[in-house]
């Protein structure tokens, strides 16, 4: 049995999720009769090292805190992008680990995506060196859904529950008027194409973009006017749902299409965004109305329309990290694997870090269609249970409510 | 008494309070003794041109699809952007008034925003030259909010909560790092500042935009650069909310400043954005990360946060058109009056459509600070009320249930 503090951290981009993970962490410490303190970092391992930490237990000492906190978008403690450096630095592991003694940090959580599980993985390999004994644990989170050794990660039913519910929205708005008109909408997923995926979800309902494009596929600007031109035959709508991250077939971003003519007031170039770029070709070609819409931070940040499946999950893969923690584990990553889809069920589990961390998980094969331009009944059945469910929130002057750390 | 059948249609830009007024009308329409049928005329009067119409009786022959429909958004009945020729084009309104014969149309209820107010003049004008009465009611929907002659229009306050809510959870996202970086939203309102003075909203729970720039205000990029500055001395994460209407003292639109330079891979120009004009002058001044927002069409389509205080709004002002033009009512467009603030207390009038039709209300000086650049408690207390309450939406999927007509 080891005895002594905890420390927790968040790491990379925010999510509708991750404070929702950092409750679970904060429950489950606060039941671990080897844990004395559980210590928050602000803005992550940049934090710890300038010693800016807050006493979590105290900070959270009644259940409804931990709620509003669960529905409470971004990281509550703030996050960083810092990498740490090779193992061959030694002072800087050496001072960092002489804060873990001063604390008496025995047990470190580090919620995050693939940088914060490199962070995992070199702190591990360090702490073998050190004659004091410390456990590691990971704790995915992202809505990327793109790592390695999990079906799927903390946040991603979040932002595919407010991707599909929007792409729904979008696609009754644009149905409104009986003139030609193409709307592009663009969602975040600069490798993998998970959240462009969701937004096949609305078919269940009845109503889908008529084109999904995965950057899992290269990209031809021909055959997609082609496409275009085909659905322009079924309704004068058309509604095409692509990935930031989709590439011609020679490597380059359709985004950084518009870079090479696009300057500035000051003359400067700048990334035009894929979806402009395809507005453009369309515009090109059909001449007819056509509209760009980026979905922008509200994908990772809408907690008003959390998927109360992700937010319960992301809570029970936090408790959990604690209990596997406790129990002996230390490099190790989170994971949830899918038991069966009916009735859905999971089972939390974890895996050696060195099977997640600097790996990207793509979509399947058989999630996208042979065109290449839309996602199959498989895709679609993967995604649903993640975005079912609706979180009662708390409503202060007709707003959610958030906890402010 | 006038009895005869009576057709309702919806035009220019959908909201997610839209159908909720449709309903109001049915509603009424069901209940009225003097009304035989009620039509709903797809794509506004271009439909009913074509003879394009629904028995919505028959369609929503129970409550719990009125219902449906009141949360979904975008016109049900389709829209369009016609707007009828002058008086003196004898053979258009001879043919359109004949149609009302043919269909014994003695009710015309038009739910629309400024252009079809115009609609509801040009009928009434017309029909006064006829031996066949009619009554014609403009029923106003327009998230902009800048209708003459009511105290908010349906549709502004589901818009507003969305703006709110959405820029709570931008603001908890742009919090999370430490290093500068400025983020500007841009929200819809190319003559009027009504919803971007809805992103002050948040302020009433302890958070709010650094800076939010209305169209009724001139735009200086100095002035705005220098308080960007000041809000740096603040914290690292500055946030601004910008109307896409702002213009320059020159009369310039701030977001016609990238046309000049911006070209496409097939080399046309095209207009930039506003919010995308700052994010270069932020660039070019602070060198820090910046990013740009358009909140786009979510803002007219996002059902799913819609305002309880709207929809029960916009229902009921769609009953009260009936009530009134069944006794006598006729060439006028239905009006909110706020009778008090606390409680908040509407009353629902009507008032003559040449005082409305064709007229921009502006945000008031009061609701403006000194400055220019952010909004008055005055302000914030006017929008409060309209976005309170929460709709109860029932979920197929994991997402809202929409109907589709």
């Amino acid at each position: 049995m080891l005895r002594g503090n905890a420390v927790v951290g968040q790491s990379g981009g925010p999510t509708a999720a991750i404070n929702a993970t950092l409750s679970g962490v904060i429950r489950g410490a606060l039941l671990a009769s080897e844990i004395k303190t559980v210590y928050g970092m602000r803005n992550g391992i940049e934090g710890f090292l300038k010693e800016d930490l807050v006493d979590l237990g105290q900070t959270f000492n009644d259940d409804e805190r931990l709620v509003a906190l669960e529905h409470t978008p971004a990281a509550a403690l703030g996050s960083c992008r810092k990498k740490l450096p090779d193992p061959t630095d030694i002072a800087f592991y050496e001072s960092l680990f002489a804060l873990f003694r001063k604390y008496e940090i025995r047990y470190f959580f580090y919620i995050g995506g693939n940088d914060s599980m490199d962070t995992v993985a070199k702190l591990t390999a360090y702490a073998k060196t050190q004659d004091y004994e410390m456990r590691f644990i990971g704790v995915p989170k992202t809505i990327d859904n793109d790592l390695a050794g999990t079906d799927h990660t903390p946040g991603f039913g979040s932002a595919a529950k407010y991707i599909a519910t929007t792409m729904m929205e979008i696609i009754r708005d644009c149905a409104v008027y009986t003139t030609r008109a193409v709307t592009v909408v663009e969602i975040m997923g600069r490798d993998a194409g998970w959240l462009t995926m969701s937004a096949a979800l609305p078919r269940l309902n009845g109503v889908a973009p008529d084109l999904i494009y995965l950057p899992e596929r290269t990209f031809d600007m021909d055959r997609f006017l082609d496409a275009v031109e085909k659905a322009f035959a079924v309704h004068p709508n058309v509604v095409v749902a692509v990935s930031e991250g989709i590439q011609f077939a020679d490597g380059r971003y359709v985004g950084e299409g518009m870079q090479s003519g696009s300057v500035d007031i000051f003359g400067h170039r700048y990334l035009s965004g894929t979806a402009r770029v395809l507005e453009s070709a369309v515009k090109e070609k059909f001449g007819c109305k056509v509209r760009s819409i980026e979905l922008n931070l509200p994908q990772r940040c809408a907690s008003h329309i959390a998927s109360a499946t992700d937010l319960s999950e992301s809570v029970e893969v936090g408790k959990s990290a604690v209990r596997a923690a406790v129990s002996g584990v230390s490099g190790h990553v989170m994971t949830i694997n899918r038991v069966s889809d009916h009735p859905y069920k999971i089972e939390i589990g974890h895996t050696d870090v060195s099977e997640v961390a600097n790996m990207i998980r793509y979509v399947p094969d058989s999630f996208i269609n042979a065109d290449g331009n839309h996602i199959t009944d498989d895709g679609v059945r993967y995604a649903l249970p993640l975005i079912l469910g609706e979180v009662e929130l708390t409503y202060i002057n007709g707003m959610p409510e958030h906890f402010i750390l």
